[in-house]
């Protein structure tokens, strides 16, 4: 069921021992709010940190469906309660469960066209597992199970590349990357890059970049797996027998794919002229260079999920949690693309694309 | 035997088919070659490019004693002669004894204090193994090899943070960044990083940031392994039972160096202010960020030989060789960066340092 393109945009405050509170608070207080924000959190942990933060933002309760609106100094919260009390900096694993809630009021209320899109502020893996999920691996693969999809993929932009229809290179410096594995040790990326996984996520970013972004014909730069994509075979031999044939039965159905080229070359303007985005087989192969150049001015964005998410580009930074130094552009970043994402998405859903 | 701050610098120019005896050319004819620069390789071939690409320079004959000097429109070169003729862009395995003829040439001049310091244009891995140098793995290990000595580093700076006792870090997005692991296709990496290799690369940076660069007191970042450094070793253990331990025990002694840190976040201002140069695990994690922020203005240094050496960024490019196209902008970096090395060493032999 589609939502509205006017339904709330729910961000989860993620981690309560993290920034990301105080983050929403923040632009809460500044007015950087789009009015049909609602957070996703405990309100009496927000007010708690409100206060101490001496941040003048009024804390009002209400659930997607009722309307309310986010304003200045005025954020609306659905609620979702702490298991434990928490201080800044302290994880608790009594708080996983929490986190994880938060996380499916806002996936229910996507899917059921109670919400137009989430935004997810940082949460921590680790007191996650420690909290007796063991199996949690991250946001992005949990709400790949959470959404019963078989594969998403995981795209970093920097901000002026985030606008629908923008080519991701005109010159500025700015840049999609799409990666075919993410949270993987480094020892096990090479066995993880299959014939079928490279052409599934191929596939899911050109379609996502032309549902989502309003590409019409997206074309993407493929980085090699070795260092000098593997050099005829002198430095690995993934790219001769997986990536380039995989690359190839692609380019034979039509799709503007180049590549596999080598990744230290490939981030230069020669090679990303005219690129919409680049596809890295690693999380460090891509994100480096993404977050380079976008300075905290980045966001996350998962495709190939039946709802619009986006996230921040940073962790729960603990050793800055309640001292409100932390700066909030990365989840101002997140929240007006997935305005704008959402928005792209109901014009082609209504227009039946 | 300490050469003379003013004894040539020499220019391999590298594989004949590839661009690299026309950027020479190019560099010659522009007068953007030092008056002590002495390029080696074939004259013939270096006089029918000239020809061949209408550059109006003069190629003159002269070993590195004899102390002729190159300017605008004339270049001087210590002559090895091909084995086969050459035609740009097509490789010719014949040729592959002849490209490391050129390197033994300059090493053996600068290991007698006939030259200053080496400069590398691009050779082809490939055609050399194929030309039956089956272990051949690429002039930096090469070199270390020609050198007799156990470990080298590779460092690519970008051009503003070549400048000697310059800060890598400055604001202006420029970068050192060294690597533990260079040329190893990726499923090999996380097996080669152990505790004597992180030491060993983490000494000889910080020893030659302050022999060859007069930093006095180096300071270092050095990136995890896995995405997110491990993750408190979620994401992979190499942090915790190698990185960390290796790096603790350098700590101890003095050296000031931080992480691992998460790689993607360390090319940010936060982490980026006040390190000399960023220690990365392997090629694309280093490479990819440096050549984005350096976009053809970076060179290659080699730390740990008993010489100065530094090279071009790029590879032999031979789609585009032979037809002028190429920019010599990289070789230009190398060049000075070499002299400003050599003199740089001069001045701490002759101190006593």
């Amino acid at each position: 069921m589609p939502s509205h393109p006017r339904s709330p945009l729910l961000i989860t405050t993620g981690e309560p021992a993290g920034i990301g509170p105080e983050l929403v608070l923040m632009l809460a207080a500044q007015g950087r709010l789009p009015d049909r924000t609602l957070a996703v959190g405990d309100p009496d942990m927000l007010r708690q940190r409100a206060a101490l933060l001496a941040l003048d933002v009024e804390v009002v309760e209400a659930a997607p469906e009722e309307g309310v609106a986010s304003s200045k100094g005025r954020l609306v919260v659905s609620p979702v309660w702490l298991e434990a009390p928490v201080s800044p900096g302290v994880l608790n694993p009594a708080n996983a469960r929490y986190v994880l809630n938060t996380l499916q009021v806002a996936v229910d209320a996507c899917l059921q066209g109670r919400a137009a899109a989430m935004v997810t502020a940082p949460l921590h893996k680790g007191v996650i597992i420690e909290g007796g999920f063991a199996n949690f691996t991250g946001h992005t693969e949990w709400l790949r199970d959470a959404c019963g999809v078989d594969e998403v993929v995981m795209v970093l932009a920097t901000d002026k590349a985030l606008h629908a229809q923008a080519r991701s290179w005109n010159g500025s410096g700015d840049l999609r990357v799409a990666l075919v594995t993410t949270h993987l040790p480094l020892r096990d990326v090479a066995d993880a890059i299959t014939y079928e996984r490279v052409q599934r996520v191929s596939r899911l970013l050109v379609e996502d970049l032309k549902r989502q972004f309003g590409i019409a014909e997206p074309r993407i730069a493929v980085c090699g797996l070795n260092p000098h994509a593997g050099e005829d075979g002198h430095l690995g031999r993934e790219e001769l027998e997986i990536i380039t044939p995989a690359l190839n039965a692609l380019r034979a159905e039509g799709l503007a794919i180049q590549g596999p080229l080598p990744a230290d070359t490939l981030f230069t303007p020669r090679h990303l002229a005219g690129v919409d985005a680049v596809l890295a087989m690693y999380h460090d192969q891509g994100l480096a260079v993404l977050k380079y150049a976008g300075f905290g001015q980045a966001a996350n964005i998962t495709l190939g999920l039946p709802l619009v998410r986006t996230s921040v580009d940073h962790g729960t930074a603990l050793d800055l949690a309640g001292r409100g130094v932390a700066d909030p552009s990365s989840l101002a970043v997140a929240l007006n693309l997935a305005c704008r994402l959402a928005d792209q998405r109901a014009q082609s859903v209504h227009s039946g694309n």
